[in-house]
């Protein structure tokens, strides 16, 4: 790959992203129109989410299964609302080869009907409840306009369905899968989140309550990376999804869903990257080391890679015949958290350079103490990029007590603002058209006092508004 | 799960092989046509084929990517011969939302043209060469009947796509991953497969050599368990993907693709599972061991769970409020290698039953040799299984040396038939008319001597022929 200069990120943050994206190998577009291509790079930091998301699914009792990727049109229909919220941004099959079909199917855009009418079949006792299911797949949304990660026609994602004997155990399941998704977030990524309830304007197509997981990029634009729904009974109802209770009587079960998908490595990269490519938390990265050989060093790097593989940390090495200086470059592109600088000259004294790819600051210690080294160095990083993050996302936050106010934060300042609201709808959409802010989520942890600061009526609630992806 | 009779294999096969699927919970029929639900154990040892694959894919150097799950009409029509095989099959999207489409996309059957589509972008010099890349994904053939595992119109597969400076390199290619299928079916599907190239005939559209996996099910049945393709450079003629070669001139590269799917599930169904249920061999049974406590055993059911996480055997617990014998049948519908009876009373004489699955021979043994003689019972499981398995099959290939001797075979008795055969298609076509059977693939490493068992002239070959699936 040549190494093209990658804009400034504070000229234009939107050409720098598109740029960190091409240029550190992780997408290419493809001729089919509003798809991307995931490449080597950015498919390999997936699996390491995947990896993580899906252990951690499994420990909380989750099994994996895998449904069918069309729904016909009748399916979708089954819920009133979910149809609508979806209906128009699905892919339509028509044709199965040369014959029409009788019934055209979409593409899922989620699945929550295609469970709904499994779980019907499969659900009959208590002792069948809970039923905790996740799939690893790809959806499909008609968007008009894609950017790579953030907006795309075809999203690789993992979507969880459960159903539950009673409303509290799948509110309890819904809060505990938000915070899965937190915890992910915040020590992996590195990324700090704020999680809370979406309005009922913003929330999910026939739920009853989506909580959100919302990251502020460095831009001060939200990205909202991962959603955890709450629906009553409302989809259980609709199939006729029922069960024997305990007291041998008919019941209907209540449900969840949450979803987190390719996004976050969009929002991984808005979050850490730098103008000289990509910056990866140590602890997501696929290969944590870049060893860079300049001069005849093979008895040392032989003995380097022993022991990076027996103490378990992966690792690329640059043998190409490129200059070191381009080499750097790269190994920076690239976003290796650890770039090891190993020198026929160095070694001659001993010594070996390991730079930290994001402060970029060089350390230089003997051979002996290059693992060791390598850990703390990681561990430091992956702290300081969190605490990073988060200093300036707090900075980011801001409260307005007047309608005018917001606007003036919404004109001049990138980030997410406080407010006090009424609950009604009308005034969260005055918001979007003045200020194209939308609610981020509501702020159920702080006591409100005060009126909405856009209808004057009395609020009931604090939420954050923000500009978003 | 109610444990229902399942139909006895040697009375109705294809019924006992779906009560199999079925009874097992590995699927379940959606009412979306032509596709089927997989259910958690049935994907749970969908993740152990991937699990193991994946690493030896990148073992050999190939990397993940992902690509685009819908082909635009006009990338498919690129490479005549391969369009020709495909798009009589292939399901065809033809509205985003309410918006008819300008030009229709078909759900990939498979991704040949677009993986070259990329390759074009991304292949420069000799120094890109070679390019390895697989991806995991689902395609979509329209298929008029379907059966689980075994045809279906969504299969979960992997596709391995790699161009290469040389024929020579790429024909290596080939064989390297075709010799990777085998020993991965072998060794841990227990599963002996006969490899050898596909006929002009049974080829893969648009490529110049494919070689295949064969393995005979119980029935004498072939299933095609894994194919591998060399494709010369037909294709990146097709697409115009040159690169500049070490002498500076420029170059076309040659191509392989190869690919496993859910399929190899189906087909370790029917070499192993059994009128009891399913069987599966140690090495890909997500969870190795069932454990059956009888009675008060807490202390030593604690004990034994420590052990075998310490020692990374899988495993489950029955712990509903079944009877025993129950527990037992449903253990072996679902095929858990190793039973382990932990009973009271015999642990009051410091005894535990162990059941092998295949043979359900009972071993007891005192509790501190429970976890070797686990290991020693799976060694010998999965080594048995094998031998069984190759046994029958062995027993069940024949040799034809006349045209009325293969009739009276594919008549009267379940298997592959070894014939003399001139290389012409017509005497292929001749045989699955009379027969039904095809030809399965070349046998290379034995001489010939002799004619064509159809036409009588002069053989060129020996080839293997039988039923399919």
């Amino acid at each position: 790959m040549e190494v093209k200069e990658i804009t400034n990120r504070d000229v234009d943050f939107a050409k720098w992203y598109t740029d960190v994206c091409q240029k550190a190998d992780l997408v290419d577009y493809s001729t089919v129109k509003g798809s991307m291509i995931i490449r080597p790079l950015g498919y390999a930091i997936w699996e390491q989410m995947v990896a993580v998301l899906d252990q951690k699914f499994k420990e909380t009792g989750h099994e994996n299964v895998q449904m069918p990727m069309f729904i016909p049109e009748s399916l979708l229909n089954v819920e009133k609302e979910h149809v609508e919220g979806f209906a128009p941004e699905v892919a339509w099959v028509t044709y199965g080869g040369k014959e029409k079909l009788d019934e055209r199917l979409c593409v899922r855009p989620t699945s929550e009907v295609l469970f709904c009418d499994h779980f019907k079949k499969i659900i009959h006792s208590y002792r069948d409840l809970p039923l905790l299911y996740n799939q690893w797949c790809t959806i499909v949304r008609w968007e008009k306009t894609t950017r790579p990660f953030l907006r795309s026609r075809e999203i690789l994602w993992q979507e969880g369905h459960t159903m539950h004997a009673t409303a509290e155990d799948a509110k309890k399941e819904t809060l505990q899968m938000l915070e899965i998704y937190k915890n992910f977030q915040e020590e992996y990524l590195a990324m700090p989140v704020i999680t809370g309830k979406k309005t009922e304007k913003e929330k999910f197509a026939g739920a009853e309550e989506t909580y959100t997981i919302e990251a502020m990029m460095y831009d001060g634009y939200a990205l909202q990376n991962g959603t955890s729904h709450y629906f009553g009974n409302h989809f259980a109802k609709a199939f006729g999804i029922e069960f024997v209770n305990q007291d041998n009587k008919l019941a209907t079960p209540y449900q969840t869903s949450w979803g987190t998908t390719t996004r976050m490595i969009g929002g991984l990269i808005m979050t850490h990257s730098d103008n000289n490519g990509l910056v990866l938390p140590p602890k997501i990265a696929p290969w944590k080391v870049i060893i860079i050989p300049i001069g005849d060093v093979s008895a040392k790097l032989t003995e380097l890679e022993k022991s990076l593989k027996e103490n378990h940390i992966t690792y690329k090495v640059d043998n190409s015949n490129k200059t070191p200086g381009f080499k750097f470059a790269e190994a920076e592109v690239k976003g290796y958290p650890i770039r090891v600088e190993l020198g026929a000259r160095d070694l001659g004294q001993n010594q070996v350079t390991l730079v930290r790819r994001d402060t970029l600051e060089k350390t230089t210690v003997s051979f002996e103490d290059v693992l060791p080294t390598i850990n703390i160095l990681m561990d430091q990083m992956q702290k300081d990029m969190y605490d990073k993050a988060k200093k300036r996302r707090d900075s980011m936050i801001y409260q307005a007590t007047t309608y005018e106010e917001l606007k003036d934060i919404a004109a001049t300042k990138p980030g997410f603002v406080k407010i006090n609201w009424c609950g009604k709808s009308e005034c969260e959409q005055k918001i979007k058209e003045d200020t194209t802010m939308k609610t981020r989520c509501l702020i159920e942890d702080e006591a409100v006092d005060g009126n909405c600061i856009v209808c004057g009526n009395k609020a009931i609630t604090k939420v954050y508004v923000g500009k978003q992806y």
